[in-house]
């Protein structure tokens, strides 16, 4: 991770952790009552206490405060439960679907290319994995017509229950439409899908006319029947914006019109991993109720968040003016998330030579790029891509000046590349 | 929770959080150098990244040496792997073992009563459970005959893959005597059995005479085939024994003699749920690595542990003095753990009286118990018990002063219900 870490959050973990700091240490005052507050949520006013396993209710009604205040709409904090990680959530709500309907096997409709995730737990639970291809020549959005052949194929042998969506896209770094996401839960609606959207980079937003609309605002917005009838669970973490605590294990969902019963068989089912992590939660209240404008970290605060994603637009836009100006290259513009997604176009004769190597051409660009240059990629294949397109993930991770330097060396490697397979 | 956290390990984890803190307070020296090492261990010096799925490097190898001075004997740190407390070890070794094998459905034996986490993942998984009764008369202890019956009529339809033992005993706080444990690695090794060893009680021994044995200490000392073949995992977590952190959700499991390629499947496996907390691992590093003798904490953590666990050794003495003295209660010394399991005598009025409230008897003492004075038990419906008996699982962790006065409180109800459905 090239981020650095949010001193508030840090410092309220730190108080949550060891409550004598509270006194004994010259820590900013907001930071203290927020430690204080939420060690008063927890069961013995200690963080060593299980919690509940939807998490700490005063922290759930922080984290619905943060949604109506993203959203503009209501957000009852019975919904929301706090996780370590979205990653526990999504495979939560995936072992919903395990049961076949009229003999047919359940199925799950993911994105292509999609974050391996997806691909993994489907796996797990004996769930078929219904692949969409994202549309490329337009910005990595959704195609109606391509999610329309994608669940009549499947249909015909599998019992299709849910599409995921992630936005800002893992892999491919695009930003939905708020049109896009209308004609998406239209889709899923038409088809009686629950809706999984995995909205974890919901800060990571950077292109100028590029906007984060959640599901859930634009679901409320469109009235009956889709606010009151359609399934919808919303995933989030600490792990992305401008926290980037991976390490921390923080998240939550916000769960949608869920049947009543299956939402309090899903608590149930949590129940039996006992509860998210205590300091977990923690840094998640400092992301749902970060310091009051005026409070004494406010302005730490802000710079230290601006910063970092001020820095994340300016590499996205490295990135993306680096490649496509790279020649076999086509990259859409970086417009959120963490990630651009270029495809290159790769000679017959290196084609030829990846074959030989027992390699997908991807991968084999990918490994000649990390054994030449020590720069690491995932090649394509690794998220899925179109046939015969070939493409690799990067990161925008690194800092400024490390990025800088690499984007020249990865331009050397490519025009040596395509030189030695012309 | 009834205890008090352990200072010096809330002390490094707020440094780990919190780095500045390693400057700017005047915590401890060796704490300080403790957090400053698994900072050192963690990408980016910092908890903010993810970490290896299996856990930080250095963390790994202090467990591992942990492991080695608890048994005497070798342990490689790459059979250890970190969890998010132990359920996620214990979940995912499950989970290994879904595949049916010639066309018998798989299972796994538990002991009755078990702590549900079992029989809930075996549901989750479509696992078979294979109930083994535990010897009330024998301390809790497993009986060969027993297990072998248990055995012989599931094999009949299911294939036995595994035998999970609680030791020292959730819900029934026995130690197991090393005879006691050799006969049961004799017994899964003649079944071609998995062995999933639960110590996460392993601090928690209070009888005269009892001694914890790992089930690695005395697998090993068997000698061939046991020490070379014989599949084993052990599970820990540091939400038991004198620390009590089950918020932090920290926790390791030890795997010995899997085939290389399951290992490297699990690891894999676990890859997908990204990483244990950070901090959590810190936890894990504290109690691997308390610490040494002579340095600054020392006294004070060496006071804290011994409090905390000679208070549970006192509370478990109270616990079964009391209810061995109760008219129509049977109780096992707790020898460890943290809960009695006594046996109750129910009149037939009273079963009589539980029927019509369309409750087992013991739910429905439960229940009166708590309706009338507060205090909550858990039935042994919800561990499991031999037909027609009635039990029930209470906690020693109440204070000592608190737990005087619920035992009194007790004996008077036990009294007045005993009165009434004479």
């Amino acid at each position: 991770m090239g981020q650095t870490p949010i001193t508030y959050i840090r410092q309220v973990i730190a108080m949550v952790a060891h409550p004598e700091l509270i006194e004994s240490s010259n820590l900013p005052k907001d930071a203290k009552d927020q430690a204080r507050q939420i060690l008063c949520g927890m069961s013995g006013h200690s963080a060593g206490a299980y919690t509940m396993s939807c998490g700490v209710e005063l922290i759930r009604k922080n984290v619905a405060a943060y949604i109506e205040k993203r959203d503009g709409h209501k957000c009852d904090f019975n919904n929301v439960c706090l996780t370590t990680g979205a990653t526990t959530g999504i495979k939560m709500v995936l072992e919903l679907l395990c049961s076949s309907i009229d003999g047919k096997c359940p199925a799950v409709m993911v994105p292509i290319p999609q974050y391996p995730l997806y691909s993994a737990t489907l796996v797990e639970y004996g769930l078929g994995q219904v692949g969409y291809f994202l549309d490329e020549d337009n910005n990595w959005g959704l195609d109606m017509q391509e999610l329309e052949r994608a669940h009549a194929e499947a249909s015909k042998t599998q019992a299709v229950r849910a599409i995921v969506v992630i936005n800002p896209g893992n892999p491919t770094g695009q930003v939905l439409t708020r049109k896009n996401i209308e004609d998406v839960i239209k889709f899923a609606y038409k088809h009686k899908m629950m809706l999984l959207a995995d909205e974890v980079y919901q800060h990571n937003i950077y292109a100028e006319g590029c906007q984060f609309f959640s599901f859930k605002k634009v679901i409320t917005e469109m009235g009956a029947p889709y606010c009151k009838e359609q399934e919808l669970v919303s995933f989030m973490s600490i792990s992305k914006g401008y926290m980037g605590e991976c390490g921390l294990r923080g998240g939550w969902m916000e769960i949608i019109n869920l049947d009543p019963a299956v939402q309090a068989h899903l608590y149930k089912a949590l129940s039996a991993i006992l509860c998210p992590t205590s300091l977990g939660q923690a840094a998640v209240d400092c992301v749902a109720k970060p310091p009051a404008e005026g409070s004494p970290s406010y302005e730490q605060w802000l710079a230290e968040k601006t910063c970092v994603l001020d820095s994340l637009a300016q590499r996205s836009k490295i990135i993306y003016e680096t490649f496509k100006n790279m020649k076999g290259f086509k990259c859409n513009v970086v417009q959120g998330a963490m990630y651009a997604f270029p495809r290159i176009e790769l000679s017959p004769k290196a084609i030829e030579a990846a074959k030989k190597a027992n390699r997908p051409p991807d991968v084999f660009y990918a490994y000649k790029l990390l054994e030449e240059t020590g720069i690491c990629v995932v090649p394509g294949t690794g998220f899925g891509q179109k046939p015969n397109t070939h493409h690799f993930r990067t990161t925008i991770l690194p800092q400024t000046e490390l990025l800088a330097e690499m984007m020249d060396i990865f331009q050397k490697f490519h025009k040596k590349f395509t030189d030695e397979f012309a």
